[in-house]
């Protein structure tokens, strides 16, 4: 019984990684549609996310069928709430991307993202990817060290998110207002992504150590 | 044994309307604090929401408590795991009412809403509370009526969303980027406090039910 509850719980893990290649795959195409205002992979990006939440129902499906048969108490129960808490996370981030893409498509053919912002943008598309990299080690190896780590990686997506909305707001933006709230919008959403790859690796670290990770 | 479980059941559904009420209070004063320049009242919001995260985690722990305890199949199971769910909305409801305080508060002495919103701000917070007022009967009483109702009233707040976006970016608009940026922000708050008490109804409809809600 043990053995087949723990491939079950690999298994999970497995979906979870799926689910984390594909909010890689959109975060990085959704970047690169805003940036170079490519509404083919804007729709593409859109297209895909049904992918992610058909895998997150299905899995959560599953995980409700195992607590039910398996019946886990102390902490293989809180492992299997962690995932169902892990796939809804995994599943905004998906709609984060989501979007993002939808700014793309919505400006095009017209560039949604000024000269100035260009790089903040790029930057912000970079962190998110290495944030979401990382969140995967610590999904697949349960490594509790990547999983304080990405903490601060999250602090470096605040700070391009400030220095966003300071270019803005600065006396020498002489952008639409329209490109102003998009871009706001967009740093937001790179900020949400974020704060969800953050959560899920404090949820890991809690289930493997029984502590709350420690605030950076 | 039973009886104790519906006891738990009744118990877990007093905390998830302790936390409405609360959000409720967090968005009706939030909203006034930034419409009225209101500090004192913004800090208390501010303050108020760590009040919501402690009944959350508490909650949270005796649900898991009560799944190991009791070892619940196939409905009783489904409606613990969307308990869990319904009071991370609530919770997220909460940040949301916080997110507002906090404009208020950042704005603070100057006025955070230029007077062409008043108008509208005011109509997105009497929405909210709308929704969260009936969310509270659909959460006490399992009212599946009401359930569906709230996604019009969803409806609403989205355009609601749509006229204030609007307004930002006609030609009429000559207030400040910042003052756009920060109103962008708060209907974005108020939109997604409104979907989050979407979902909600739609996990006591799916309970109920045993059926997803239809689109409206």
């Amino acid at each position: 019984m043990r053995d087949i509850f723990h491939e079950e719980l690999e298994s999970i893990t497995a979906d979870h990684l799926k689910m984390t290649a594909l909010v890689r795959d959109a975060i990085e195409s959704a970047t690169k549609a805003l940036l170079n205002t490519d509404l083919q992979l804007a729709e593409k990006v859109i297209a895909d996310d049904l992918e992610i939440d058909r895998i997150q129902h299905a899995l959560d499906e599953r995980t409700i069928n195992i607590m039910a048969r398996q019946q886990p108490v102390a902490s293989d129960l809180r492992r299997l709430v962690s995932s169902l808490r892990i796939s809804a996370d995994l599943e905004r981030m998906g709609d984060l991307a989501n979007h993002i893409a939808k700014l793309a498509r919505m400006r095009y053919p017209n560039k949604a993202v000024p000269a100035e912002l260009l790089e903040v943008i790029t930057e912000m598309g970079s962190a998110a990817s290495r944030i979401v990299e990382k969140m995967a080690v610590v999904l697949e190896f349960r490594d509790t060290n990547r999983a304080l780590e990405i903490d601060s990686d999250d602090d470096e997506m605040d700070i391009l998110q400030r220095r966003l909305i300071a270019t803005l707001l600065s006396s020498d933006w002489n952008n639409s207002v329209e490109a102003a709230v998009d871009m706001a919008f967009a740093s937001r959403y790179y900020e949400r992504f974020s704060d969800h790859a953050v959560s899920i690796a404090q949820r890991v670290y809690y289930t493997e150590t029984g502590e709350f990770a420690p605030k950076s």
